[in-house]
Formats: C-alpha cells, structure tokens, sequence
C-alpha cells in the first residue's frame, strides 16, 4: 500500500487506500463531513475509516477539500492565480501532531476584486485529469457550487463559481416551488420541460426570478404538470449558469465536463444544446487521480508500506 | 360602524373596523395567517379578532388575500384578464354557513401559456388607489412576491411576478450566505454595497448566480465586510427584478410603487437610479382602501350596524 487518499467535503468523507499505481485497495463513504467533524473532532474519524479499512500504521493520508477550509480540520489557504497545478502538492499543509504523515491541499483563490472567487476541492479534480503539464483547456465541474475553470499551459488562469446547485436545492425543498414538485424525483435530460427550462433560462436569464414564479402560477393554472416541476428548475438554473458562462468561455467551446450520474447526463444534454462539445470525465475518479497524483509528487521516493500481518 | 376589512395573507392577519367613510374605528394585527387557520380553522380566529376589536354581531366582513386560495378558508377564485378592478366586489364569493355576511375577493389569473401568472391580495390593493374607473397606469408590489401590474382604463391588462422578497429570504437565512451577513439587518438605500448590487443585478442579470457566490468568496479574500452582505444581496435581487421588468414596462417609466417602510426607500432609490419616476402609496392604506371600496360596492344600502350598548 502507498497511500490513503481522501475527498473530505462539506456534508461527505470518502477514503481510498491506493498502491503506488494508483489502484484501488479499498474504499470508504460516509456523511462524516466537515460539519459533522468541526464537533466531533477530524482525527478520530479519519483514525476510525483508516483501521476500518485496514491501512498500516504509519501510511501516509492525502486529503483535499473542506478538511483544508478554515472552520475545517486546519486551513490549508490558497494558491493565487495563476496557479500551476502541479505545485499544489508542495503547498500541501501538514496537520500539526497527527500520528502519521497527513497533508491537506490547498484550494485556489481569484483575488480580483470584480470577481472574488475561491475553489477548494475542485483543483484535485483538475490536476487529476491534467494529460500534460502544458494542457490548456476549458472545464465545468458541476455541482453545489458549479465552477468553470480555464487552465493554460498547466495553470489555473480564472474561475467562475455559479451556485446553481444550492439554488435548485433550496429552492426545491424550501420555496414555495416545493409544492410545485415531487421531492427527490431523478430529472432526466430528456424531459421536454427541463430542455424548455434550458432555453427559457439561458435566452433570457434576466427573467429567471419570474419564471420561478411562474412555474407554479403554471401548475396553478393548469398549463403544466406538478411531475414536470423539477425537470423545468433544474433546466431553469442550468441555462442561467451557461447564460453567465458566455462572459467567461471567451468563446472557446470545447469543454472537459468533470461530472457523473444524473447530473452529468443533464449538464452534457444542456451544454450540447447551446454549442459546446463536451467530453465527460467522471468526477470521483478525477479526485481520486488528482489524490494520487499529489501524493506521488509529495512522496516520490516512498517505499510502500506493508499492512500489518 | 359600517363593516369589518380584512387583509389575511399566508402568515399574517390584519382586520380594520371601518365606517362609511372608511374611517379606522377599532384595528387588529396577528400572525395568524393562512398557514395557522389551515390547522385550527378560520371560522373561530375571524369571530374572537371581531369580539375583541368589539364588532357588533351581525356586520359584515370583506376580506382579501390568502384566505381565498385553494387551501385557504373558501376559493375566492381568478378574474381573468382584462380584468376590471371595480368589478373584483361583485365576483367576490360568500363563505356559506356563516353567522353573519362574510365574503372573499378572487384574485387575477394570467392565462397565458408563455407567462402563466396569479395574483391575489395586490388586486385589492390597486382597487384601493386607482383614482378614477380610466385609470392608465404602471405599478409596482414589491415583497415576497414581488408584482409589476399594467392598468390601462382601470383594468388590468397584465401582470409579471418576480420572486425577489422569497429569494432573499432563502438566501440569507439557508444558504451558505447565512454565513456572510448579521440576521435581520435592516438595509438601508443609501449604503454603497445595495446601489453596488443594484447595479450588478441590473447591467448583467445573467451573472446573478455567480455574483452570489461571489459574495461569500469576497468576504473571504477580505475585499468586502460580512456586516454589508445583506445590503448586496438586497440590491442584487432587486437589479434582477429591474432588469426583468425591463421587457414588461414597455417603455413607461412613470411608476406607482406601493410599499413601506424600508421596503419601499430601497425599491424608490434602485428603480430612480435606474430612470423611472416613482410615486409611492403605503400598501397597508391601499389595502384597507380597496376593501373599504368593495365593502361600498358589495353592500351600497346598507346602513351603519350600531355596536351593542
């Protein structure tokens, strides 16, 4: 074993252990994230999935994520722009008194006072899916926070973070459009009302806050169905997101979505739409490569170490 | 005393004992709104605000607002437009098997499949105000669903809502901007950080969903301060309700806003900014008009009910 490589955001906690390729020995999930760990303490949760798992004594841990935040586990700050990817493994924080080797990523900040913006999670996405240290490239790496990132030559230049969806959640489950659809229903990229809201919100988004209005007044009148409901949102806010991301794309439409699941299918379905050619790469496998990448740069010379007979 | 008035909106309860002349001789305010009357009936919250406002048995009641919608007390149901606000007395509905006359004003429905809309308790409120059955004008409603109502020769014609007051609700309390602004803060019109969101809102709506997350990331680089948060998040709601009223007000910029309190000095400062000539009227007057109006309409003969001696 190499490694343990761990995605520790907001509301999740997931671990792998890695052999110095970078396969997979084990794995772990949980909702051990930030929030839950500010009051029960980071250590002991890590120490609990790492023996649950059957990592070594004295593996080395690899973290990216809320951990680094400041209300987290310790901050692990940020690399201002431009940022190289590959030297966010040398800004890797050390956590003071831990009982092995444990570093936590640093996240990337836009120090620009028209466009404040901070990323802490995604870079690891980023790095993993980096082809070469001279890659430049458009990404969209959907989400709570949405952010569309654009790397040249191997760094970070700019970002935009669209909280589409935290809108959707919030909206969905604590506006008054809560009664206007079915809660935790799948929306599929198919569906003729999300592809409609796509258009209504990406044509005209300075219309966006009456079309959430009426997607109930629709409901009320008869003019469109509860089921529908979620599909329209969803579409709704995804097209506000690629409405604002024009003033970011610079007009470059070749785009690398990190993604997976349902919303990768609605994000690549949305995007095509409005002219962009998406490759898809799946978001989990992006952090765990990006985990394993920095800890190879931060242990080269590391011998792995042998689990416990 | 002439008749009972009352607003009964989703959370509040506001009842004015009025004579003929629409005089305020006794008022009452409470938080028992739809949501509450739902549970425990509203038969019973009516007759114990009428009691102790001291109502003599048998005057009638008007009311506007949520206690006529489909889950209210009774459905008042939707004029269609164009609708005639001096005809809002005549479709109002009686509440059957009640002991003394008890009727509910219907609400306005848009039918119309590209801008579905419903409105119910600011048709009371315009009634209220209108100044002569021709009346041409341009108004706006702002609150937790804000209104943008076109009258043209007293009727209205067209009507655009705009969830602006639910969404900064949501926002500041849900999100995570939670984090990023002192609870119920008033925001006051002149503070930089509200014209600095007006006009961000305003000039480039489709970067709405990013400037709120930009919000938090520019507290956290330190270029703004958590106490101005609310003052942003403000103006930036209200520049996307500016620009979205954009395609509706066809060009007129003579606009009659009925609000108050703080509420109003924000609308009046961001929509004068912003090229239209505001007249205010308070809404709570308007309201208590425009029931007064329709009690007139409703019972022309009736002679004053003496309270009990």
């Amino acid at each position: 074993m190499f490694c343990a490589a761990v995605d520790w955001g907001t509301s999740s906690f997931r671990l792998w252990l890695l052999d110095r390729a970078g396969m997979v020995v084990a794995e772990r999930r949980s909702d051990e994230g930030m929030q839950h760990c500010h009051r029960v303490g980071f250590a002991p949760v890590l120490e609990a999935h790492l023996a649950a798992a059957g990592a070594p004594t004295g593996l080395p841990v690899m973290i990216c994520g809320m951990a680094g935040a400041r209300q987290g586990w310790q901050e692990a700050g940020y690399l201002d722009l431009p940022a190289r990817l590959d030297t966010l493994p040398e800004q890797a924080i050390r956590i003071a008194g831990a009982a092995r080797e444990v570093f936590i990523l640093p996240g990337l900040a836009q120090r620009r006072a028209e466009a404040p913006d901070v990323i802490r999670g995604e870079e690891t996405q980023l790095l993993g899916v980096l082809d070469a240290s001279d890659d430049t490239r458009l990404f969209c790496l959907p989400g709570t926070h949405s952010k569309w990132v654009a790397v040249e030559q191997g760094a970070v230049t700019r970002f935009a973070t669209f909280m589409t969806g935290e809108l959707f959640a919030l909206l969905s489950r604590h506006s008054i459009l809560a009664h206007a659809m079915p809660q935790d229903m799948e929306v599929r990229e198919d569906a003729p009302r999300f592809l409609e809201g796509v258009e209504d919100g990406a044509s005209a988004p300075e219309a966006a806050t009456r079309r959430l209005f009426g997607l109930r007044a629709s409901q009320l009148l008869g003019f469109s169905d509860r089921g529908d409901g979620a599909a329209y949102l969803s579409g709704l806010l995804i097209g506000v997101e690629i409405a604002g991301a024009r003033a970011f794309d610079g007009g470059e439409k070749a785009l690398t979505l990190l993604a997976g699941g349902p919303l990768a299918r609605l994000y690549e379905r949305a995007l095509t739409v409005h002219g962009y050619t998406v490759a898809t790469r799946d978001a989990g496998e992006a952090t765990r490569r990006g985990l394993h990448q920095a800890a190879l740069r931060r242990w080269p010379h590391c011998a792995p170490v042998e689990a416990a007979s």
